[in-house]
């Protein structure tokens, strides 16, 4: 079984085969661009890795993950510009490189791309794919949206949190996985288990992100710690301070949060009312539980231990990164 | 058979009936404005059409012209967004009644929802539809691109505009008529043949535009005459004016559409060259040259006479609208 980075790489000689400059150059150009500039390629790795694990041809997959990556990468064009963005892993963004009405004319080229992706499989291969990309995609759609319209309420529930990070992070994560799945020809019963894993797994991911962001290590990170509390981000710590704590906590978490302040002051006030009602402890627990029920969806796949173990590793590998 | 106007009726009806406000409302609330804004719905009428004249079922047609109007919307609000327009069909753009995030989210969303239109058909009609349907997103992307590549060039051939023009509007049209035909499961080749018409007509009527914008008649072409005009736009009477003209009519027409002036004079001005170039009598003739190919193709199709007769009314009537 070739290790993650191995798949990485295939992949990446795959993609720079398929993705060339054309005619015209300013609606091809921002698109080579913005895949040029790495990232993990988590998503097109899972896709290869669990055709693969269900006795597919890795050869079958690439154009799935193809599409899964090109998708992704559209996301990150036009959600750049809707957050104004100016910097994308270390690089200037697609809309501020070149300008919006680029960004968002490359972007839709891009989803239509990723459609394209599907047309080497056979027809009923492409209509399983093409309908579980669609209802990703839309659900990615709604998520983003969910996540605008919480920017400016002030009554957004834990559910409905989890809800939004499952449409805009785990929905693709768990798509990614049932694609490999469905191309290695599983059962429907296994991939939509693969599903659920890929979909519990990513929501485990995201509270995670959530959790670093203000515990985690700066360096390990990534990022600047506190960044969140910056910008008002109503994470699941800030949600769940305000269902759990006292009257004078949540008062203090509103002002906090509405007075458009920002600084190590303001960073360190939160993280303080975040330590006093255990929220680190409570969104440790959460992550685990997220982690364990995928685990647990794993362990009643038909599939034999050897194979288990390579997913479990992947999950493991992908949610001890940075903790 | 059917009168326009019924298909329209009915078709409206359906639209209606399939395009409802949900959750999250500020993502499905433009997408159900923009669609009730009215228009001719001459793409979806032609889906249904084609598909009855080939001997479908015209209820199996309807999910592909929903499809194709979805798209056909989904280009205005994102090229609305584009061209910084305020006005639509008399009503304000998405863009300007919500803001350009909604209209970016929302559009990626409509695009997203005319795949999905597919879904009821069988895995064989299915890839034909959304294969044709992602070539012709992808054209109709990268002639908007074109569109806006020329508006910093002073170097466009004919030849160009009207692969521009091609893709920015004719392949649409002529794609709808050809999905009505795949849903009629007529030939290939009887299928490609209505898509060279579709073409063809559709080529026709966009040069039709370029030259009722500046030779029509206010009231019957609904617009103000001389707008391109105002607007630089590098039309077909334009590039022909640039291209047959002699050195003084061509420096007076650059010297016109650079010194970004405004008002009647310029409009007189340019249409004074136009006029002794002979570029009304060109134009009409461009048009004139491709409506014919348009019925020449038409007649080369195995259908019997009655049939064939429907489609050229259709085309007469879509041509003769306003001339």
């Amino acid at each position: 079984m070739k290790i993650v980075d191995t798949y990485r790489e295939d992949f990446i000689r795959f993609l720079n085969k398929k993705i060339q400059v054309k005619e015209p150059i300013n609606l091809y150009e921002p698109i080579h661009y913005i895949l040029q500039l790495g990232g993990k390629r988590l998503r097109p790795v899972l896709t290869l890795v669990t055709c693969n694990i269900f006795g597919g041809n890795e050869m079958d997959a690439y154009d799935a993950a193809l599409a899964v990556e090109v998708f992704h990468n559209f996301t990150l064009v036009h959600d750049d510009i809707m957050d104004s963005a100016p910097v994308r892993r270390g690089k200037v963004t697609v809309h501020k490189k070149w300008d919006v009405n680029t960004g968002i004319l490359s972007g839709d080229a891009m989803l239509t791309l990723a459609y394209q992706c599907f047309e080497n499989y056979d027809p009923i291969i492409f209509k399983k794919l093409v309908k579980l990309f669609s209802k990703t995609s839309l659900q990615v759609c709604e998520g983003q949206q969910l996540d605008i319209d919480f920017e400016t309420r002030n009554n957004v529930s834990i559910a409905e949190y989890l809800k939004m990070i499952s449409f805009k992070t785990a929905v693709l994560l768990a798509a990614a996985m049932k694609m490999g799945a469905i191309i290695a020809n599983a059962k429907e019963e296994e991939a939509e288990k693969v599903y659920n894993f890929g979909l519990n797994l990513g929501i485990a991911f995201q509270l995670q992100d959530d959790y670093l962001d203000t515990f985690g290590d700066a360096e390990l990170f990534g990022k600047q710690i506190g960044g969140d509390i910056s910008e008002n981000k109503k994470t699941f710590l800030y949600l769940k301070a305000l269902e759990i704590s006292n009257v004078k906590d949540k008062e203090n978490l509103y002002t906090l949060y509405n007075a458009n302040q920002k600084g190590k002051n303001k960073i360190s006030e939160v993280t303080g009312i975040f330590e006093r009602n255990n929220i680190p402890e409570i969104t440790v627990k959460e992550i685990e539980s997220y982690t364990s029920r995928a685990f647990e969806i794993l362990e009643s796949l038909s599939l034999n231990v050897k194979k288990k173990e390579i997913l479990k590793s992947f999950g493991l590998e992908l949610m001890k990164r940075r903790m």
